[in-house]
């Protein structure tokens, strides 16, 4: 160890203990492994090929905002007093993905991984290596026993992505005490099993050579991901070290001195960072300015010899759709075949995976149901495999659905690729803890899943999504989409892909639905639109996705009685609530009673209608025509609610659903 | 293999290709070892030392419900013909757990697992072995690549539970095709680094005998849990055995016709079972039935011999609660100190843990935040730890979300026990797939979710719940019990236990709340109550957990200008719908407009007011106080939005919240 990192390291003990939760970064001297890094931590996040770095033990918060600080980044010594819980990559520049929850960071980091190999096969050329980066990821016990975390090491054992390099910080202590409680499992054993390059540090309190060489040693295998286990004492230097009263709670200001003291630091300073120390770490910076700068003139050349791609990458990091993909989506009429809209879901895709060549799908093992690989898709695999390469986009996550979602939001922040993910709708909250941070950072990745209500039938109430629209609708910052037909369908594709700050849920059936008079692309993007429209209207009816069509056949039946209903479609509340009140109150005119039906919770659903046609229960095992009817989704049932409806409002004022207080 | 055996076999192979979805079972010769168990598939699921079973592959349905069938269980050839697409434990008896979201069942076990090692340390004595059941699992490749799976393997080889064996289904195929798109690990090396016993059958649609040497060894190794991989083919007998063609879809009638004629059946009989095979599974039920009478006749002579177990063990298997529960629980009034309802719950279980000894609670590494372990409290423990031991009911679930709401639904699958487990309230989103499951199948288990809002503070967004709330009241039959204090904790407590047959969920504060005039402890089980009345009121606040006081702090500030607010506490919106028209509209009298107050999403709250307080975006990273205020949680902000409601309805009808159409 040279003097000047030994100070450094020092340094950031003395300052953790500063910073508001001075408990985190202790227990830290693996930062040291952040200034071997060739190209990391450019000052300008907008060099794509630097290298990564995810803390996927989020709550060590502070330690990455101190490095970000150290490292010359948009973060002062004020904002370190106020450090934030856990690293925000939607407010912090040099934050690359929010964790915290755990096991989060660590999936992230096996999607940075895949775009740095996959865009490596696409755009690396002989002499041209534009792709060429690490992804690095601190994590801890808490990230390795969570269930994500296993998925994505899988999967990357499997996908063999020899880039991505992981130092697991092994301190023995969690939240409830020593890992002796609860986990005592051998873990470098375990990622062997997954097809990892284990390496392991027994004294990485002191021994910062040989941090240094086992990441050099991870490096040269290039066909495994890599682990470097790291035995370290958690909260160094305090008197409580080693133990979990560091981990939970701040320590005391006698504490904090003595600490400052053992490591020859002034007790009396806050916040203190030796020239030397600043100096030494300004290096970093200029070193990645360089590299960026040796990098744009790499990409430079690279568009001279190869103006094709060129133009292509440059195209995808301005973030810009191509400008043909509105007229290439499949458009229907009435006398179009009835399709299950995650047919009409495959027909779009079909249509523009080769013109939107940032697309990258996969589906967690579901491929024939959602429905989700179009005809020309190579399947993302390691080339030694024969069964695909790193060009191929299309990605067999497996049956892991939690680290789909969260290798997506690697995907999607790396750069220069936009991926969807295809599960059963009633699946996505096996993901949750990723899909809420899709939407919390703004990530867009798009989730294609199928088999949205007990519209799906044999396959019972274990399948059959009930919350699962209220719970999406709830969480702020995502789209979530259900169309009816195959316009609605090709809308929201365009309204996902044209959402570049969030996620996308697209709700599709596996039954068939027939193509819809005066259902449009370009409505859907409004949100919710009037479908069938009358004079002196005695009822709306709402609906989305499979339930638009039965609004339709109940108009029909109601209109046989003399009763003049309406009909709206709405797919999408967050788009629809964009619009303005004007528009708002054109689709839901006041004085009309408004009825909604949809195959789902009706949770929710007083923001727009006063009575519902929906579940309040489980569904049921059966074939799905029977099932639907069971539950009231006939035209039949829909009248008769509408019929109600009608008589209940007869001598009462009817509320607006838009003008409200 | 004997020659009934492989009749049996055969026989089970050609039902299945009988049954509605004839894919499933033809994989599947290891049903075999289910004549090796000593005390399994009792006719009367009533007898609680059975042997459990758990086909955590659900999609494999049929072999399940074809061996219930055989068995005697009430499952006749005609609801054969029309098999659910999964086990439906809460409809079927005999089906232990419901499953199918792939890993449940496999996590349930562990719950299982774990039941049968504290009923044993508890209840038996020598000569009473009144608990030695085994819990046997078959699982595939699907479950064994989901998270919630990996979670509850480390947490299975960390208590190692000796009575817990795993027959894992080794196909090689998943419905997007071979194992090697995805899944090539080295799964048995993953289970001896999680501390399992693994044992491997090379050719296991033939080597019956390999199986049953494989169990009986298993069933010797006391102190792991034991997997066994068997090499299977999937479909053995059609003409595409050993693909993914027999995985998703059914078969033909030809290959149908050719299986039979394969196995010497009469292609032209359906759902056809040979006499001896009938008699011979007739035996199973008689054996059952025996070891029934046994242990019945032992639980005599053990409540002769040790009344005071006998009479606890008697209550309860009869799922009654201790008489004097109510009594014991914590009542408060206003001059007691503000506790934040964490503390509160803490203080519920210290007063009930000794005398409700079913209560077997932890936590998933938040012990000290949730506040959910009592003072006498010992951990559930392998003995050889001298950390606790296996009558200790306090289970150190690690960070695994998932696993614990899995394992808890299995502990209440198993009877005599209710588990209770503690997370952060965002992550339980984090185990929704086992939550789902809680509500759908039934199980009574409490979810003690701490930290429960924005309120929560620096932790941030990552961990402040937005969406959750409104999730939970979405899904079916599950109870969401928000407490605004000490009375209504202790309330909260008692609805979840007084319901047998459904989950509860309890979001508690980090921050401290006064103790409310008006409280009650009862009228918490309502659901909702008036906490401060008033004639001729000219608007209703209503709130839940910490907003409650805060409303009441808004109702001072408005009383203050002459305008007269009615206070109403809606800890729970399912309790308050059992209620009768008549309370519910007492509760929320016509005319009156009513503003709602929840730090949380306020999506579906139109339910039960016509203007809101509560959040439409991401909380962030602050003191709590600072956080509330920055969202709008002032008396004042309330206040204002209240006399905002009360002017725009000041020339309008206000709609009713509770007569509806």
């Amino acid at each position: 160890m040279t003097d000047i990192n030994k100070l450094s390291i020092n340094t950031i003990r003395t300052l953790a203990a500063d910073v508001v939760l001075p408990w985190v970064v202790l227990q830290w001297p693996i930062f040291y492994f952040q200034n071997l890094l060739p190209v990391t931590r450019q000052i300008h996040t907008g060099q794509i090929n630097r290298d990564r770095f995810v803390l996927s033990n989020g709550h060590a918060c502070a330690l990455q905002y101190i490095m970000l600080h150290l490292t010359g980044y948009d973060v002062t010594i004020d904002d370190l007093k106020q450090t934030p819980g856990h690293p925000e990559a939607h407010l912090t520049p040099g934050v690359e993905v929010t964790t915290g929850p755990l096991g989060q960071g660590f999936a992230n980091a096996v999607g940075l991984a895949i775009s740095r190999e996959h865009l490596a096969a696409v755009f690396n050329k002989p002499g041209f290596d534009l792709f060429s980066n690490y992804t690095y990821v601190i994590t801890g016990d808490g990230c390795l026993q969570e269930g994500v975390a296993s998925e994505a090491a899988s999967l990357a054992g499997h996908l063999q992505l020899g880039n991505l390099i992981v130092l697991y910080d092994d301190n023995h202590i969690s939240i409830d005490g020593n890992t002796e409680l609860s986990f005592t499992e051998d873990v470098l054993k375990r990622f062997e099993a997954y097809g990892w390059h284990t390496q392991e540090i027994t004294d990485g309190n002191n021994d910062l050579n040989g941090i240094t060489t086992a990441v050099e040693n991870a490096k040269k295998v290039t066909d495994k991901p890599s682990i470097i286990k790291i035995r370290t004492i958690i909260g160094i230097g305090s008197k409580n070290q080693g133990t979990e009263k560091v981990h939970g709670s701040p320590l005391n200001p006698d504490d904090i001195a003595n600490i400052k003291t053992a490591f020859g630091f002034d007790s009396s300073k806050y916040f203190y960072i030796p020239d030397e120390v600043r100096q030494y770490w300004r290096s970093f910076s200029e070193r990645g300015q360089k590299a960026e700068n040796d990098w744009n003139d790499l990409l430079k050349s690279y568009k001279e010899k190869y103006p094709e791609e060129g133009a292509d990458l440059t195209r995808r990091l301005s973030n810009k759709l191509p400008d043909n993909l509105a007229a290439v989506l499949p458009r229907y009429t009435p006398s179009d075949s009835a399709l299950a809209t995650r047919k009409l879901s495959e027909a779009v895709l079909n249509k523009i995976a080769d013109i939107v060549p940032e697309l990258i799908g996969g589906s967690a093992d579901l491929t024939e149901s959602n429905l989700t690989r179009w005809k020309t898709a190579v399947d993302f695999q390691h080339p030694s495999t024969n069964i695909g390469n790193y060009k191929g986009r299309y990605i067999r996550y497996g049956v892991r659905e939690h680290a789909m979602a969260a290798a997506m939001n690697g995907i999607a922040a790396y750069g220069g690729l936009i991926p969807f993910g295809g599960t059963f709708l009633n699946f996505i909250t096996y993901a949750w803890g990723a899909v809420r941070l899709s939407a919390l950072t703004g990530f867009r990745v798009i989730y294609v899943m199928t088999h949205d209500s007990i519209g799906l039938g044999e396959d019972g109430p274990t399948h059959q999504p009930i919350e699962t629209l209220a719970a999406l609708r709830a969480l702020p910052n995502i789209l979530v989409l259900r169309p009816a037909d195959g316009n609605e369908t090709s809308g929201a594709y365009l309204a996902a892909l044209k959402n570049p700050l969030r996620p996308s849920v697209l709700a599709l059936t596996r039954q068939n639905l027939p193509q819809l008079q005066n259902s449009s692309v370009e409505k859907t993007l409004q949100g919710g639109y009037v479908l069938e429209e009358v004079d002196n209207a005695d009822i709306t009816l709402v609906g989305t996705g499979s339930e638009v069509s039965l609004a339709v056949d109940a108009a029909k039946l109601l209109k046989s009685e003399g009763i003049k209903p309406r009909v709206v479609s709405l797919p999408s509340f967050e788009l629809f609530e964009e619009q303005s009140l004007e528009y708002r109150s054109s689709v839901f005119p006041d004085g009309v009673p408004i009825v909604s039906v949809e195959a789902m919770s009706t949770y929710g659903w007083d923001a727009y209608s006063h009575a519902h046609v929906g579940m309040r229960m489980f569904g049921a095992s059966g074939p799905y025509k029977e099932v639907l009817k069971k539950y009231g989704f006939t035209p039949e049932n829909v009248a008769s609610k509408a019929r109600e409806t009608i008589a209940f409002y007869k001598d009462k004022s009817v509320p607006s659903v838009i003008f409200r207080p």
